[in-house]
């Protein structure tokens, strides 16, 4: 390969040649501009520069490897003509370093809520909407959240509960709880060691990871950084060259990855309207797009940047293809019906995740835990639940143990979180998701006693009151003139302190 | 026509002798002004001037023409005489012209509540009151988009959703999308050019409108900016004097509109408050009514003053008329109930549309989503549904495309979209229309996508849990002791910063 | 009878001897100090002084004329003795003026709410916490108005409505409306003129009031300024001393009166917070109880202060008596349950109230609306209905018109509106009264026109839903956790005005 | 037992030699500091020195001779050696006792609210956080509020209610009404005479009082304070050393005290966060902990630090010995199931109480009102209710007369208030507790009669609709969009004042 100055590359900065260096290689992107997934513009900032720092977070490792032609690749950039650029800190950054340093210590971080607030404050603000967002009016993502609450304890008292057991097997592999960490993508968004922090944190403490296709780090740099025998799965969005799908899933067995968890509820990324306008503010501050010159892909965020390659066109009959070319337990994630849990079923699969997709896909689809009491009723007509061979997991909103223990009382599998542990290193790193595992189990611990179950075996449909899961109703809008006219009662009054 | 100089109009300023000019025309209106539907003050306010301005946003373009006999018609300003007035800018005006300078460049706008966000800031008071505003509490205004998210999504998976195709055709007539534009009134007050916004919009992307008889622009202004076979329908208020009815409604014909929305909902034009206050401030300001003159028509706001030639006697008798009077479709706008639904069904109507005219009629009337359920169910009972010589359209608080979707999936033919492309116009002319398009037809692709349906007939009823549609309920009036002091949880607290 | 100089009374200014003035007449009231409902020290702030000015509005007019006994009257007070006191307006006083002048001018008054809007503004502070103020946590006084809005219409078209017509019969009277004012108490707290701006706007506008016994003025004042032929009603509170209210009841009918509605739900006044909050407030400003004085009764409000008289053994018993003294139409206001609509039924009397006191007496009471739709059933059972020998009449929480339609439409006989009324005078005197029929009869005519009703007796319950007028319902209580955490969706940034 | 020198204390300042001194005695905690519940650095703090001030508020008076071996009794201080500390009033203190010289006159206060209202103003923020907390996300304390306001009053007219009487006898002792005063702990956190507030009170006013194992003042002091034949309760946490438990059944047996209240529902403290929360801050102002140092237990609150004797084996083989031991009723306190309330009855128990802990363990379990539906149908089963030999109790969110009304109208046997007693002294000692009484029994005249049940046996099921207590019930989540873009109703708007 050969060696480019740096001269040289800054004479292709324009849309007519569009040079740019990441990780100090020199690609030819002229060609490639109005394909661009997150369309041109962002691009043409960089063009006959260095591009490394804004590619890295939200590009898959082999991103433009698998993009851009090989006689695009001009080379690797001359050393010697590098310059050291002072990089210079901006009044934003060093706010949010200051804000950084006043988080609260640590063992202050007393349940998952804490970290999301945390984050919310000291990530930047591109990847608090990337993470944060969902579809169009986030009506689901928060009926996610609010679900759980909508499901009432039925405590038993007077149990031994001396000892409380909450250690589980999911798909076959030991977990010390009932709970896995569920794909989140672009992880180095929040954090410079992205999943990295989850992986060794997980493997300190038996916990498993799924690992995201959309990683900010490799699928290699993580299973590396796992410990021997350290269970993992893996997610996968399917690729429309299904011999790049069928790499990586021959990939993740070869490296001892256990269960295969294939994306079905987003053929395509969903419309996230806090990322897209972090997006939309980010590159046209002040700009007024110039007349005629339509671009359309600029707005659309982080999500509908990185995702182009997904394949629309899955469907059931893809199913018998996965099986043929691996192993590995296959599990749909995104399952909202009983129809399709059946079909899931009877295609050989091994498990369903029930899913929204943290509420980032469809708005106003229900809950994965509403669709849970329909879809256990469903296969129990196939059978006697819990199946050994078939396994239904939940995830969204999840933020307690509590929780986890009405979704397995109405017979999940295990429940999967995401956005709680991915906030837990965004805001502390590695000791962060440590932290949520100590504020899990402790959880855990409580409320098994309290519930009166002294082992996941012994959580029955009867402990919990999910009447009021179902019942979503409508209240009549305000009357606002009664209400603001209205005075509210008050309590009695202080007298003027004298002090 | 003889010429009259204004200084002889300017002596007839009181409310012995009023004459004002319109269009360079001259009326004497002095036996009009009791008959005024808008209140006499209103017109004494130009008497012995030019009332063109006020004239012409809130009055159809013929009304002088409909209402004054002809010898009161005095005849042409002298254009000799007219003194070039320099209008003055109001500081309210200067500061909306600023506003209107600051909006969000387009392609921020991505949805369709932005439009109106920026319509609220940028619109004349007057306007924004009366496109807003709806009858007594405004709770049907609101229960109207509420309802749609009563409605949850039941998503299929795994099927090839590579290519969707959101086109349909409502009453025969192509659409590029399952919606139409529902007919809004008085276009002007909210942007120069009024409804052609829309027709020019709509012909480049074949979308249909529904012409409004109360449109700022005449009917054949529209029609005429439309392209040549563009498919139109018209709303029509029905005449006292059927006569001016039957004209109207075949000159539509004549000029080719498809099919005719008679509205049913309307007897009398509703109380709305918001557009009442409007008036009443604009025009009282710190004046006290003077004793014993009483003007009780003086704070009806716009929309009463635009309505008196409105016919309450409409009714079931006179259908047959209408039938024989025009080949165009006929569809009845604004039926809440099924007993309604069958009356039109049995009358020989090819369709009803479902609406509540926008919450702009009685107030606590159900959404036309709510009422859609029982009415399909009705009409099943007298053969197969869809049934293709019968349509039901719903409007109505619709923002997204899975608002129609939903609709659709429950039996719906297509829905109309009235303020959402009103509101487009008025931020952003005939560029906000298109741009509202471009986002519908995202969103439908989006959605249909995650959906599961390829096309407009794969939505299916079991696509949608719609159990708590009509799930209106009550909640315990809030206690306010016990939240004013409940102290609310919150999260770790950050330190002070040392920055 | 004596005439006494003022000197003479100034000396009687202890606890140990008592005198005070009232209306010119000086009376010894050291005995009756601590039998004095409103607690002594009320009347030990006039001691030796007048006390008319806090006497009048608080006391039916022959209040101490029926508790004090003859002795006690001392005389008349010398007139030449009387100082002209320089009357001094208070701060508070002068600013409440200010607020008065500033109201809205009536015209632009266009709904009930509005009314009460202004009373809370221009009213003293005592006089709102008694008018407004309910028991308890007023639940039930908010209830009573949500209630109506959890009834839904379902409006009928094409009916030819140009003439609409809500006149109406209640028990034999014509009323111009399908409502009649209830009784409230202590008008002259609000307006100089008291009850007596309703008898006078009721009888230029053929509408019916309903005289209460705790009314400010006399009763044969407010009969006297009623039109010849006039119709009242009168509401009673029944007394421990049954010749008291048998005196009143026939007096009542003598001088022409049509109904009497005793009322049934006060055995005992309920504990208004508001109102013991205001009075405790205002006697006791900074001061400190003194150790060992308890003086329970001080702090009970201006409605425990005026009760004291009414009868807690009143019962099923009494009604004979009642139907032997008088050929008055009988109606039981404050019926709650079915049973006691059949016992009312079977008793001869000629109506009920569904009412709870305007939510004053026990909180957490159903509505009058909600009560109704049992109660018809009930009374359904003995017979066809409407019943012409027997009414249901319904109160609480009315501001439209429409809200009486429902009510109509679901079986009440008419509707009675108290506050409502109240506030109309409370704000502009008699001309708020006649504002308010105004708007009453326009939103009546709008109403019925929309809802396909062309008479009182075209009211029908399938007009309307009211299956969400018994759904109350829990909501969980919020998250503050997540809520707090959540980041809400914005719509598109405006930029900074150039301005 | 030795004298020791101040100075020979205040050498053992360290972990490797930690010395307190507690009420003038000295203790070596050297070796006790890993066990304390409350963490090693709370007892470090006071390392060489006096901890009695800190001890006192939170340690049953036994704690130390518990817990602590004989030999590391050291001695008695040196009363000659002990140096008068000028105790310094802090800032915080200082405006404290400001706000408490503020506080309403006592006979403001009018409802039970008032009291919280006060105490959350003028508590010790620890004390405050340590009281008004509860678990997780505090769903069920808010909860157990809201379902009393659920249930609705049917109340019955015209019966005679001029004597109404709320006592009531429970567990066979009279008591002034049907309410008992339920264990909480720690009262000296809020008041220097802690429980004996209420024992004092309770005497004067016939009320039963039960006695918490974790009382600040000891339970012979109680007793003490009690008048001679007073009727008490005693709650207890059962010991993991039953022969600790034993002695204190018994002891309480031979003093008289009737009923044995046996917490089943806290094998462990819950997380109570504000609580964990306040200690977390209190301790560690701006601190870093130490990397590698370990200190768990610091953050866990005041609950966890003074519960780790509880034994959490305790189970329903325990039953037959506590009934073995003692003759006294045995009543299980905190049962939220009928299958555990027929286990309650068949195991030979005299009662149970429907309670969550005050919403203090396990969150999101439902009220112990709505709990009360089915358990009292259950019991049926067994028997005619009520039972004279078996006792349903309710407590968690009682602030009202009219919630116990509705308790024992469903069937409760009596009502405990927790909260509400406590805050009343915290905020005004035990004059507190008399008002408190005293609003009670206002309320429960008051309701009585308006509900037309002249004594508790009148109380009925059919005096409530109590079909609301189950229906929790989903709401969408908010469309901020809508929300934020509609613009809300308001009322005639005044003009400037001229003022």
């Amino acid at each position: 390969m050969s060696l480019v100055p740096t001269a040289t590359v800054s004479e292709h900065n324009s849309r007519d040649s569009c040079w740019i260096i990441v990780h100090s290689k020199v690609y030819d992107v002229t060609e490639f501009l109005d394909e661009h997934p997150g369309g041109s513009r962002i691009i043409l900032k960089y063009a006959g520069g260095d591009a490394t720092e804004a590619y890295e977070p939200i590009h898959p490792p082999n991103a433009i490897l698998d993009n851009l032609p090989i006689e695009k690749h001009i080379g690797a950039i001359d050393p010697n003509t590098v310059v050291a650029v002072v990089k210079e800190v901006t009044e934003e950054e060093k706010q949010r370093q200051a804000v950084l340093a006043s988080r609260p210590p640590i063992d202050e971080i007393i349940n998952l809520h804490d970290f999301e607030a945390v984050a919310k404050k000291v990530l930047p603000a591109k990847a608090w909407a990337y993470y944060s967002s969902a579809s169009d009016d986030e009506i689901t993502i928060r009926e996610n959240r609010a679900a759980f609450q909508r499901v009432w304890f039925r405590p038993r008292i007077l149990r031994d509960v001396s000892v409380v057991d909450w250690s589980h097997t999911i798909l076959g592999c030991k977990s010390s709880f009932p709970v896995y960490i569920s794909a989140t993508a672009l992880g180095k968004l929040g954090h410079p060691d992205g999943e990295l922090n989850l992986t060794r944190a997980a493997g300190k403490h038996n916990v498993i990871q799924m690992i995201p296709t959309l990683a900010s780090c490799s699928f290699d740099e993580i299973i590396d950084a796992a410990l021997p025998g350290q269970p993992l799965f893996v997610q996968l969005y399917v690729n429309r060259d299904r011999e790049i799908t069928k790499k990586y899933v021959q990939h993740a067995e070869k490296r001892g990855v256990k269960a295969l968890f294939i994306t079905v509820d987003a053929p395509q990324l969903g419309r996230r309207e806090k990322d897209m306008r972090m997006k939309a503010v980010d590159d046209n501050g002040t700009a007024k797009v110039q007349d005629g010159q339509s671009d359309v892909r600029r707005d659309q965020g982080v999500s509908r940047a990185i995702s182009s390659f997904i394949d629309p066109s899955l469907s059931w009959k893809d199913i018998p293809w996965f099986r043929s070319i691996t192993n590995m337990h296959i599990i749909l994630k995104g399952v909202s019906t009983p129809e399709d849990a059946i079909l899931a079923y009877e295609s050989g699969c091994q498990g369903i995740v029930l899913s929204n997709h943290g509420g980032r896909q469809l708005d106003t689809a229900r809950s994965g835990l509403e669709n849970l009491i329909d879809i256990v009723a469903a296969l129990k007509t196939k059978g006697p639940w819990p199946n050994p061979n078939f396994s239904i997991f939940v995830d969204g909103g999840v933020r307690r143990a509590s929780d986890v223990l009405k979704a397995l009382a109405l017979g999940a599998s295990a429940v999967g979180i995401g956005r709680g542990f991915l906030y837990a290193f965004c805001s502390y790193g590695q000791e962060g998701v440590e932290r949520s595992f100590q504020i899990l189990r402790e959880e855990f611990e409580m409320n098994m006693r309290l519930l009166g179950a002294r082992s996941i075996s012994e959580l029955k449909p009867e402990m919990v009151d999910a009447s009021a899961l179902s019942a979503h109703v409508g209240v009549t809008p305000t009357d606002n003139l009664y209400n603001n006219t209205y005075q509210h009662l008050s309590t009695a009054a202080f007298r003027e302190s004298k002090l």
